[in-house]
């Protein structure tokens, strides 16, 4: 069985060497803040779905990274957009872009960044590359829209919350997968049955990784329980309320709703999660999605490629940080 | 000789229903604010150009209106961007998007038009088109960025001035008038020729824009000197500064450097800088533009829409508000 995350560090050299490459040819006064949040690290997952997409139908031109590391530049803007909107001071241990650069030249920044993934899908001659490229942005830019109206609010289910992270993390690595099978030519079949695999494992990676914002900060390296004081009422927290007397999830409720918590409080809060195991219960959550996008597989061609898209179900399943 | 004023009045109706329709398939979450920005008036320069340019060409298909909306989607797309990180409470006479919407929805509904953009580019199936539209955006960008930086800075002569005004105005005005080209068939050097006038006027443009900052804001309905207090170096600055006693200057200077001009002082610099006629000398610097424009027009194909073009100049030239 081929291991997904020794093949993710296998390419990852390849990949960012392709951004750093594309990021160079932007104008001046955006190329160093563009470089500053590209090149910060990420595990690169995004690219590594499109290669294994077009490399399981047989493809194997050299100009597959180029076209990998387009969902990664649209998640890059994303990501020195919603420092913006977010107002988070850091990202991946080193202060936010905007912090360093300015809201300004962050808000451009990532306006370029979405320009210049559509340049490269142009350059690829596929209107239907292209298509699944702005579709992606729009769909995930609807999912963050959707999330923020929603912020402090109580869901009454997991529907909504799912189709949050569908638009948030899901549509763009249903891109990834859909780029790669696109390009090398695979039939509608074959496209469709790996992008709603990548949907699934984009919906899964997002709840795995809601679950991950109660574990101990000191094994993640991210502040314990973000979410809930940006007020997102992720199924980890839904779990928690339900299991609440009336009264104290009244005088909790009215807390969330402002977003007024202390550290110490986000701490107790992350602790009695863990305790009463609905970070575990969430990971299940994930498990659903995880058995779709498995299903998805089946029709594909085996081969190496196929296995490491199995074998990514797991890395995803098991992700500690 | 027709009439460009004429012109827009008798496309808007068609370019406003254009753009009514493809914001209506937005998703949910994001349509309401697009829609706020993108209908809430506008010349529609940028469309006419664009039906202009197709039509010199001899082309009249029904999906011109679609091209013609394209750099019209990205400019309020830039819009609603540029309100959010000027922190300007109107545009057109109504509260800014992220004053009623929120600033998180304004830039996810600028991501959202951008993508739409490139969606509706996408679907000519011309990698050309594609090109013209992803470097307009990633080059209008740059002029922004470029003159953020260089906010509250004193610009030693025109030449940079001139640089940040090509980006954040002439590259899109120059992609409206390309792309209606190129979807004609129109021959390289007659795309070319049409993508250099539209780059020129779009300079002229902007520099007549920042003229009117000055006018009576009785008579523009936008308020006076705002380009002052926001730090922008602008040529009827320049020329106001030049004047100045050395002293004078100084603490003028250090004003700017700060933005701490009261409404008073800036009504006071506006006056004194229309009575020395700077506003007007500015109307004059914008004439160079408007020459090399027009030289542009002499090769191409003569009829309606060329007299068109020329009218268009005199639009520029002449325009109040």
């Amino acid at each position: 069985m081929p291991s997904f995350a020794s093949f993710l560090h296998s390419e990852i050299k390849s990949i960012n060497a392709e951004i750093q490459r594309v990021i160079r040819e932007l104008p001046p006064h955006l190329r160093d803040i563009a470089a500053y949040t590209a090149l910060a690290g990420g595990k690169r997952i995004r690219p590594a779905m499109t290669l294994a997409s077009a490399r399981l139908f047989g493809y194997q031109g050299q100009d597959l990274y180029g076209l990998s590391i387009i969902p990664e530049l649209i998640h890059v803007a994303t990501l020195l957009h919603d420092d913006v909107l977010d107002n988070a001071k850091m990202r991946r241990g080193s202060p936010a872009a905007h912090i360093v650069y300015g809201v300004a030249p962050a808000i451009l920044a990532g306006d370029a960044l979405l320009a210049l993934a559509n340049h490269m899908a142009a350059s690829y001659g596929d209107p239907r590359i292209m298509q699944c490229v702005s579709e992606a942005v729009i769909m995930t830019a609807e999912g963050e829209a959707h999330e923020m109206k929603r912020q402090h609010c109580v869901l009454s289910d997991n529907r909504e919350y799912v189709d949050i992270v569908a638009g948030k993390t899901g549509w763009l690595l249903r891109c990834a997968c859909r780029l790669g099978a696109l390009h090398a030519g695979a039939c509608e079949r074959h496209v469709d049955a790996l992008s709603e695999f990548g949907l699934n494992l984009g919906i899964a990676f997002q709840i795995i990784d809601d679950a991950l914002d109660f574990a101990d900060e000191n094994k993640t390296g991210k502040p314990t329980a973000g979410d809930v004081q940006e007020g997102k009422f992720t199924p980890p927290l839904m779990m928690y309320v339900e299991n609440m007397q009336h009264s104290d999830a009244e005088a909790f409720l009215s807390k969330f709703k402002e977003g007024s918590f202390t550290q110490k409080e986000l701490k107790e809060i992350a602790g009695e999660i863990r305790n009463k195991g609905f970070d575990e219960a969430t990971r299940m959550l994930s498990g659903e999605f995880l058995v779709k996008a498995s299903n998805c597989l089946k029709g594909l061609p085996s081969g190496f490629e196929r296995d490491l898209f199995f074998d990514a179900l797991e890395y995803v399943r098991e992700r500690k940080k």
